[in-house]
């Protein structure tokens, strides 16, 4: 079985750790309106959800993953905290370890945060990462990629198109990583330019039409509205001209492709209500294995 | 026994369905002071309070009622929440959904969010009504009647006065539809003119004193005091000598009249404190009541 | 066992009733990373913890200690509630009361509140104090001493040093107040002379150097930067330079002098990193004790 103290990155983990992450995920995965299971394993446990950046959905996925496991949760909403604010990132692990505190599940808008209390919190204590910056969102990759594991028989072949902001994406970092883990070799990374990082492998397209030629799996990312008009990045009409996703342009994929997307959406501008309310999206399934994932992650840490 | 999917308002509930309701939630009644039950009947279930109006008091209570039901309760606050705010509501519902919450209880201020986040559910979620626009509140109605019920011997021949801003009040409206369900033909509804509603049964006063004669139920609604001086109402000192409920205005009712008042209430502004402390009120067993009606409604919506 | 209805301030307990809190409290001491016990002495209890002043800490520890006894614990926030804000704290009271509220957790700026709220509570409900205005702040108190316990073989023959702004400290009140039951009379206050109150027993300092000379604990407190410059304060750099405990001004006291801190730090402003995480300092473990502090009361009051 994977042995994991934290969860802060998926680039420690091969793909036989990833894949058992995967197959405890769908151990614990429940299709909604199916009874669920309250399980024990962390019963007696304190997991801390500190939240550095405001989330709503994420934090939910989080709070639901560890009670559904018999923990204890305490929200800790540091984005408005004035009381905690003076106090260093550390004394704040120092102080909620202190309170026994055993699991700390962390979003935070510096690099390296997660990594920072990791290495100074105690022996005992797990720290896991709920979204890091730009840089990384491993529970995200791994719920992208339980979600393609349910649909698709293989990695290897795939072809994936990841398209939108990919360069302020922790979200496309680490799904680029879980995939390529589990050998997804032909990745398409579509956006403008501007958006087109050097630091993540795959391939890059400017044009969205071509990147989506005999896709799998397309993955559409958020787009922040305000980014809209900077970065040389042209203004809204003419962005949704060539980089959202519609039926007509869908139909350049495979006929079976899935269509993806972390959520939470702008309806109209990355993606038409059509293709995100259409028969090949897996966008709700996605949130569904989200907290299966956070399940098996949570399950795997306390089990060290 | 009552069949219900969804709890959106009083109005497809006939008398024996209403009764049914009250009768459940009687047998959840615990006077404070009093040891509580820990029921089970939502083991399993996760419920999701989502609040798009601030609300601390009412959520306290679905929150309270839901735990004691032992369901797996997540609190959202989306009027202060950033992240989902630019998701439209069928997307909270639909992600929320995905994440396995069975139960939703709403507030809103948009006239029929309520109904569409139904029509647009999975078959086994119940939504639930927690104070809609200006329209209705159906649990208040529901908690009023039953305060009503413990202590009169039924309804068809009580003369019930409700005072204030009727227009405004979602409150008025559930109220007056129970009470219209159970029997009750003598409603009586006081205020200032421009505060009396036309789509609402009952008849209207603009003068208190004379809406008060032998009146068996008095229900004070709290002023919006933002409104006083606007839709041509007086100002307030005007206000209070004509509409204020204080001990002398409340002997033209019976002596055994019962006062009532949704909360929070502006003391010494639609109510003296000697009335709202006063042998004949009724206002803190209201807040009783809301428990277990909110706990009646859920353990019935889980049992479709 | 001590008889608690309410537990306001420690004026009112002798020195067996707070020794036996303190037994408890040992009772219920898990260092972190030892398994945790959950209890079932609150189960069927709610705690509503009221909050008037933002705190994220000391509700987390309220909220932890009445969970791992089994409580039924709801959160509001009264600092930024809009909807409960009209309304008196004697209604919030009596609402939370009506809900079946047993317990209340309350933090007010105001001197009295606590005691407000305990004079007009059901004759079943407790109040427990979680800081008081400037004025106390109980399990503050405890926690100090219970820490001073588990290292010191006595009270009578301490000297304890407490440096700071004394005069706008309830914990250095609470502090002076249960160690002053438990037989220490060597208190020392230091401070600048506008920050050394009247009320408080102990010797005054403005010269911390001197207030240090062979003492066996050091109570830092925390310096409300906004103060800097009022009340003929010197500025930050004068200030450091007298009253920040550093490794060279600790070693006028005691080589085993305990170093403590109510948190939260404003590191190197009054007191180094180096003493705050050095091996005499004992920060971590008061909030450890915080957490067993706040259980024992609770269960005592419970217990009534």
């Amino acid at each position: 079985m994977t042995q994991l103290q934290h969860f802060l990155t998926l680039d420690d983990l091969d793909r036989p750790a990833l894949t058992s992450l995967l197959d405890r995920a769908q151990s614990f995965h429940v299709p909604p309106g199916q009874p669920l299971q309250q399980h024990a394993i962390l019963a007696g446990r304190t997991v801390a959800n500190l939240f550095f950046e405001p989330s709503t959905r994420t934090r939910a996925s989080f709070e639901l993953a560890a009670r559904r496991l018999g923990a204890n949760v305490i929200n800790l909403d540091m984005a408005n905290s004035s009381t905690m604010k003076g106090e260093s990132l550390l004394d704040t692990l120092y102080t909620l370890q202190a309170m026994n505190t055993d699991i700390f599940v962390v979003r935070h808008h510096v690099t390296g945060a997660q990594a920072l209390m990791a290495k100074h919190a105690m022996p005992h204590v797990h720290i896991l990462n709920a979204g890091e910056s730009h840089v990384s969102h491993p529970t995200q990759g791994l719920l992208d990629v339980l979600t393609i594991r349910q649909h698709k028989s293989g990695f290897s072949n795939l072809s994936v198109t990841i398209a939108g902001d990919i360069e302020h994406s922790r979200v496309a970092r680490s799904t680029v990583q879980a995939l390529t883990t589990l050998g997804t070799e032909d990745i398409r990374l579509a956006g403008p330019a501007e958006w087109l990082p050097k630091d993540i492998p795959g391939h890059s397209f400017t044009d969205l039409d071509k990147a989506l030629e005999g896709a799998d799996v397309v993955m559409m990312l958020r787009i922040q509205k305000e980014r809209m008009g900077k970065d040389a990045i042209p203004d809204e009409q003419d962005y949704l001209q060539r980089y959202r996703l519609d039926a007509e342009r869908l139909r350049r994929a495979k006929p079976d492709a899935l269509v993806m997307h972390p959520g939470p959406m702008n309806r109209e501008i990355e993606i038409t209500s059509e293709v995100a309310d259409g028969p090949q999206s897996v966008i709700r399934e996605q949130v569904t294995n989200g907290v299966a994932v956070r399940m098996a992650v949570l399950a795997t840490l306390a089990e060290q």
